[in-house]
């Protein structure tokens, strides 16, 4: 380990792309094991199906590691919303895809950087990045309240 | 930013320990959102009431500091249950302190160190940390859920 001012770091930028893509490995395995139907129609609690939860990962995703690695912020959610499972989970993978490919390039000055992100959190980059990773793995969890409750047991969650 | 090997070091200990008390006190705050009762009998899916979960996140974060610092893993769980609410939130606040004065003092190479936690998980330290910290952010999201179902709104995941 190296020290980097007074503090001591503990996560290189491979680990973070590789825990993050760990979770998303997990939470397309958690789209898989929904019925069709349950994934757009099913809730608890008159909360959002996990459809909606998946499409709100895809939309993040990206649009904050090109913020990060550019300082420019492209509002994301307007595209087309998928209307099946095999649209979403061809979404995710392109979205995989995308992440490996951009990811590595964000100049190592910007995880530290405070920037505004889409006009509406000021935080380094690296709490962005924390943040889109934290907010799949919240959600995540409520779909697998909505698969228990359907009578479907979820993936392991150490299974990555 | 300073290099580490080949990679970019993004996060410090400092960043860290302040990410995982952050969440820990909006686990806290979500703790106190359930009623008496529910938090120890409520649960969808057939799924654990909400103070096992907590009770869950008290009995390994300690530990986990503990064995990444000194490489002795003493297993959790085995001390008394808390039974109230109130006896859940003063063990809440003790750890919070514990977890405070101990963190710090993890030697710095610990953190990319593998060991094998609690003779079960082979890792670096700073994976069982991270573990640690997403086990609560999964298993918290499964309470929002049951704090829905109940009609109680859960407090903002944005609020640390």
């Amino acid at each position: 380990m190296t020290t980097a001012t007074t503090t001591v770091s503990v996560l290189s930028t491979e680990d973070l792309l590789k825990n993050w893509q760990g979770h998303r490995a997990l939470t397309r395995r958690t789209i898989e094991a929904f019925p069709e139907d349950d994934l757009f129609n099913f809730s608890v609690g008159e909360m959002r199906p996990f459809a909606a939860m998946a499409v709100e990962f895809i939309g993040m995703a990206v649009p904050i590691v090109d913020g990060v690695a550019t300082g420019k912020w492209i509002k994301y959610g307007d595209g087309p919303k998928p209307v099946s499972k095999s649209e979403i989970l061809a979404l995710w993978d392109q979205k995989t895809k995308e992440l490996d490919a951009k990811f590595p390039a964000i100049p190592p000055h910007r995880f530290a950087e405070v920037d505004t992100a889409f006009g509406q959190w000021t935080m380094p980059g690296i709490a962005m990045i924390q943040y889109a990773i934290e907010n799949e793995i919240h959600h995540r969890g409520q779909g697998y309240v909505y698969l228990r409750a359907l009578g479907i047991e979820p993936p392991h969650f150490w299974e990555r």
